[in-house]
């Protein structure tokens, strides 16, 4: 394709995405396809004859369309916000113009030196000290494996660079909780550590946050048994309600057996953009790692995960790699990202941020994310007012986990029953089509989760919601969308 | 920003973009900028105000394109090709426009089925078997890290479900070579096998290719100390001299070990979309794992590397994670790509490589990709036919290393007197601008790569190239461009 074929192509694809976006609250939120309907309407072989931008874009409206959940759209209050601000889809639309490569400083100076400014400036915006130094990775999970790599290393005394893990005299231990997310356990098992050297920490039973004091007793439990305790991943926001481990009290415990820390902010960073929160990590100062995804309620669209680590010596020792073919004469001058992170080629991700912040502007979004928190705290205070009606975990952001609880002949409904009709109601709204909400697990039952911080979400969605929620749960029938 | 002004911004930018590519061949190959020049063209702290599009249009062309080294560039010829062709660039903008998100099949189905849909179909259209399932990643890299963990799993009975790498009795062992990629030796400490647990195979001294009896005796000596032959990593176009390792004799040794097979064809796997090349990885079908990237020599823009195993299964016990807040009805009849990699959450990269497809269509690539291995032969040629040049290792595809030897006073120039030259006259030629070439290092000497394959690299210019090369070889001043 010449460039003159892609500025046409082009003109038409931006003219579809803004008509897309435009109408995108006028469709259902969950999907309407079936399991195998999309694939279904490609063509089992490859195609042979070249087809135009038009028929390619009829294509997308009628076979990619209906399968998409809309996650843009202002009646999702599903999983956690996954916000592809307009802005920093043109930063992505300039970053693959480009097509530039990040192997190294050499092969694309900008994309590594822009990546450390916009890195820096996020730092600063999030109140962390000059003590920091970020890279973008691509999600919190793989920031994660990089953390727990990170511990591993400095626990065994950079095993990898002798017998590897499995000359260890004493198996390195992982700490956690049952609350943090999956990706947590994924990355310790892909590390190596092992299930078994996997502690899930007790957690409080009405904040549903990190107990410090058992964390203590299963370091000490495991240091009598000739394990070496090497991490704690410390949840600020938990997925499931939100939950903030006390990380001030977390690194106190962990500085006393040279634990390494993990912050994971992955949802909760973007709060940190706003200082009347910063309390809700105090401590992360004294941690080693931190992730979180501007991706998510920020808005900078996926993939966009900040990973930050006060060692980077130690960090660059774990992860690099430097052939000849990727030498230059600046190395030692310049950040070489490749070292910092799983992948050796990188795509500018950092346009993605920078665009954003300067065409959206870092005080429009900080007036967004607590406008979600206004929203949240009104929506949890109907909820608490309603007969029948619980939130189950203390709402510190923007997420509320409810329960309908209703009274039959005299007794609340419990146990199975209880299971069989949260997942009724909050089924019947998402097959609707006209708001999506996550069911999830706590304490064995299931519950609601309702997650508030899409871009496009005003009072006015939440009170549709709210009103929606209420009729599902008295057997209504939810309007479709 | 609204979709409205989302719309006129993004007019701006795509008519930016196609001028850019337009003019893209008159400048420079390789980035001016000296280090830590573009990131102090940034102010040091965030911005507050919001600017416009066309600021920010001209910030990137004063700050950021003069920091970019020219991969698109027809008169590129370092690395290997990356090529962001134009089509793929409108599927990657499809697919910021649309916002999805992959974490389950249920939060986007499309997103996961199309994956399907063009991974089955970049099977067929290099010849592999229906008996591989494919999936997308971010890199080579990342392909090789799942690869190796799998392949530690399988060996040690799934040691990350007990008690992890630390309690097993045998030592699983990776076998490669020293032409493989780096990002082989980065995934095997990474993996947990360690230094002591990684096996340098010897190669053949003329083409570069692992010896499958020296694997062989390497497997049976590491059975005899205890230890468990777990993986070979084998080289389909190795990085310094695009190499094959003999495939169909390896997969003979690795199968009476049960030897995890992984296949690195990064970047020769876009050779086998020609039926004409496939006979280069014969033996592939007894592989276990697969990667191959076409986000280079093919133009399907970073990221886009497929990773196909035979054994799904597997690879999902190894990968998967299964919280409630990400269950769905579905589950059992759909695929769930966050069990097939690292991330959790996933972009949809299908797009990219759909639209590749049907804008330019697979018989225009695959005339691409001929074109290059007829300028290859072609440069060969010249260089065998000249005095004092050397080629350094059999031309398979589109890679030729280099050495200009001079006589002076009656004898070859050699040892460190040669590095000097050969970095003398590399040196001159990147520093002019006019065309890049990777010095690299071959025999413990440096020699030089030039890789062809940019989408816009005509014969012409393999001639301006071969006349450049001589000039500067001769000492002569580099025309800059």
């Amino acid at each position: 394709m010449t460039p003159e074929e892609f500025r046409s192509a082009g003109h038409q694809l931006i003219d579809w995405i803004a008509d897309y976006r435009t109408d995108l609250d006028r469709g259902p939120v969950l999907a309407t396809t079936e399991p195998g309907q999309v694939s279904q309407a490609f063509p089992s072989i490859p195609p042979t004859e070249v087809r135009t931008m038009s028929e390619v874009i009829a294509d997308v409206e009628r076979s990619v369309v209906p399968g998409l959940t809309q996650v843009q759209h202002p009646m999702h209050f599903g999983w956690f916000p996954s916000n592809a601000s307009l802005a920093s889809v043109l930063g992505d639309m300039a970053s693959s113009g480009l097509g530039g490569l990040g192997i190294s400083w050499e092969s694309c100076p900008a994309l590594t030196e822009v990546e450390e400014v916009v890195c820096d400036w996020m730092r600063q915006l999030t109140g962390l000290s000059e003590h920091w130094s970020g890279t973008i990775q691509d999600t919190a999970s793989t920031a994660c494996l990089v953390a727990l790599l990170s511990a591993r290393e400095r626990a065994t005394g950079h095993s990898q660079s002798a017998g590897g893990l499995a000359a260890v005299d004493h198996p390195p231990v992982v700490y956690t909780t049952d609350q943090a997310h999956s990706s947590v356990r994924k990355a310790a098992l892909l590390a190596g550590y092992g299930a078994d050297n996997l502690r899930s920490v007790p957690v409080d039973p009405d904040t549903y946050a990190m107990d410090p004091a058992a964390l203590q007793r299963a370091i000490e439990a495991d240091l009598a048994d000739n394990r070496q305790p090497a991490a704690v991943v410390v949840s600020i926001g938990t997925t499931g309600v939100t939950a903030f481990d006390p990380l001030a009290d977390i690194v106190a415990v962990a500085a006393e057996h040279a634990v390494w820390v993990h912050v994971d902010a992955a949802m909760a960073g973007t709060a940190m953009l706003l200082p009347e929160c910063r309390h809700l990590w105090t401590g992360v100062e004294q941690a080693d790692s931190l992730t979180w995804n501007p991706h998510k309620w920020m808005g900078t669209i996926l993939d966009t995960s900040l990973y930050y680590v006060r060692d980077v010596e130690h960090l660059v020792r774990v992860m690099s790699t430097n052939p000849s073919y990727l030498r230059s004469d600046s190395d030692g001058e310049v950040t070489q990202y490749r070292d910092w992170g799983l992948p050796l080629g990188r795509r500018f991700r950092a346009l993605k941020l920078w665009f954003h912040l300067e065409l959206d502007g870092i005080e429009a979004i900080r007036e967004r994310i607590r406008r979600d928190l206004e929203n949240a705290r009104w929506l949890a205070e109907q909820i608490e007012a309603a007969p029948e009606w619980r939130v189950l975990a203390p709402v510190r952001l923007q997420t509320i986990c409810v329960r309908h609880v209703p009274r039959l002949a005299g007794a609340e409904l419990a146990g199975e029953e209880l299971d069989r009709h949260t997942l009724a109601w909050v089924g019947s709204i998402n097959r609707s089509g006209a708001a999506y909400l996550t069911p999830s697990i706590l304490d064995g039952r299931w519950m609601v989760r309702v997650s508030i911080g899409v871009e496009g979400t005003e009072r006015s969605h939440v009170e549709e919601l709210w009103s929606i929620m209420r009729s599902a749960a008295a057997g209504d029938v939810v309007g479709s969308r």
